[in-house]
């Protein structure tokens, strides 16, 4: 290779958000390794507190990984969750009673302003408050009665991706823990990260047909939704194209209508109950002959006008959205390559969004 | 006007959509004069309970019709409250402990299966279930312990329009119930809710710009933000535009690269708290020069590239967003028919959607 060459390479566009994708199997075993011991101590603190509600927190990517929580905490543990309205107290000034409630809000920077308002008033009024963040140093962990790491170390690209894969995994780390177990399932993640993250080529090749999409459809359900929002957002923050997400249910109830031979679909196919429930939209979206291309099992990729088969042996379908979210965030930064643009810096993003 | 021109008239595109959006003021009198001495002694019944957490369960136009009883939960009573994620019950038997949850499901029909089975099983899991239909006589009114009537006769067109507006003032008088309340303030609604319909020219002149948009963004904040999430369902379901809709908040946290030259946007700015928080959003919007267009205060529409100055003198904001679907429903309708498509029968929907 060049000296010239190489210049190139370390100034090509989305070198920074292609660094920090493939960092995540390390940041998978660093929080395996070094983050569960302190997770799970929290967990136990805070499961002898009996919380019996769940309220969550967040806003972009970190909302996504909060709604990966509220199927965890509501299909393992039972307890009744809620995405926060932040505007209903930082607008409104709402002061709801929130004993025996426990406030988990995810921010990767720990920065925005509302979101320290609205923990700050949580705590005020009685909640057990949690933040997850990647900075310990952050004014959320700082007004916060507990705090989690993921880990991620600094992110520089303006597209979350290892804070997103890392705050999934902190999070089922802490509901195993709220079960007083160990999670060890996790374990078994890091090795096929790694395997997909080394198939960037089988995402080029499928990229090449969302250059020119003017909009694309994203659906699943269950454990595999919040990614379905997840990668839509990435879409768009990266590419500019319109991805609208819906769980499978929803798209049956009003935007199937949208659908149609423009609208490419994305399916992530959860190996488990939540690819069986989606089977039905799967089936309906066949029948009207939607391009569809899924993120899954084998099978269901044959079965799709094409695919990305997702390693998953030995994977509990509540751990493959740590895996599910990596083709997608591949093809995001691949369809913004061929379409002439940076992913590293969409236009009109801060990191910190200083929302009030 | 002569015999064909009528006749041609009774079988034009969208005349059951447009029949039905002309009913509503007469059915949010039907719901004051008879619906609301009913509303309010299930109410009673339900705060004598004391529910320390309410859970809201729907899809498609219910569920932003749900998601403006959150707002109103959470910021009038400070109960906190949850969106249920339906798959955690239907398709991974989840049971929750719901003793002390209200559970809230709205629903046109009342006749969706898993809304239905949801229902079931929260009652089994010791919630209170309140049902908010359209049919007394449905399933889902059935297996639930107490049931609203929103009383806005038989809908036809598969886009809701009078279900949805019904449903909101069914709920709001249901949560001014559970404080005691009568909900006087909502005799205001019908008189302002005529004059929006009347000036369907208006609307029809703004359609002319959407006529030909590929995707559009529709934000909103507080009380506004179901109202932004309805009229992106509304357009979509129709005229198969794929339209987008964010908090402004969260629009800051992504979705904003996305905005552009060729991304009109709609702001919905309710007068007062929620518009107030929005303001820099706006701000932002039109310092990027994107083609904004507000349903709002004279004052916000005056500053924005076009609008709809929402009649809202002695209207408190809670109940503003019963009148900002209406500009937005004639959009969605105007739109459609300007794009050569029929509103009443968008390809591959049913209306009652059958989701397990």
């Amino acid at each position: 290779m060049s000296a010239t060459h190489s210049a190139e390479q370390s100034e090509r566009p989305g070198r920074i958000m292609s660094g920090e994708m493939a960092e995540q199997p390390a940041v998978l075993r660093r929080i395996l390794e070094r983050g569960a011991p302190l997770i799970h101590e929290t967990a136990r603190r805070i499961a002898a507190r009996a919380p019996r509600f769940v309220l969550l927190t967040a806003r972009g990517s970190s909302d996504n990984a909060a709604l990966y929580a509220k199927y965890l905490l509501e299909i393992q543990l039972g307890l009744p969750c809620g995405l926060t309205s932040m505007s209903t107290t930082t607008a409104y000034g709402a002061r709801p009673d929130l004993r025996d409630v426990l406030v988990i809000t995810v921010s990767q920077s720990g920065g925005s302003p509302d979101l320290v308002a609205s923990t700050r008033a949580a705590r005020e009024a009685g909640a057990i408050t949690l933040a997850v963040t990647n900075n310990p140093d952050s004014p959320l962990a700082a007004v916060s009665e507990f705090h989690v790491d993921v880990l991620a170390g600094p992110e520089k690209a303006l597209p979350a991706t290892k804070t997103y894969t890392a705050s999934l995994l902190a999070l089922y780390l802490f509901v195993a823990g709220l079960r007083g177990e160990d999670g060890a399932a996790a374990r078994a993640l890091p090795d096929p990260a790694e395997q997909v993250l080394a198939r960037q080529d089988e995402i080029r090749r499928l990229a090449s047909r969302y250059r020119f999409a003017e909009r694309m459809v994203i659906t699943s359900r269950g454990y595999g939704y919040p990614t379905a929002k997840e990668a839509a957002l990435k879409l768009m923050e990266t590419s500019y194209i319109p991805a609208l997400s819906y769980s499978g249910a929803d798209l049956l109830h009003g935007p199937l209508a949208m659908v149609d031979n423009i609208s490419p679909v994305i399916a992530v196919v959860p190996d488990g109950k939540g690819g069986e429930a989606l089977q039905p939209v799967l089936d309906r979206l066949r029948g009207r002959g939607a391009d569809l291309v899924v993120v899954g099992p084998a099978a269901q990729v044959e079965a799709a006008s094409g695919g990305f088969v997702l390693p998953t042996e030995g994977v509990p379908e509540e751990l493959q959205p740590i895996l599910e979210i990596l083709p997608l965030q591949l093809l995001a930064y691949e369809v913004t390559i061929a379409r002439g643009q940076d992913p590293d810096a969409p236009r009109a993003l801060a990191k910190v969004t200083e929302t009030h």
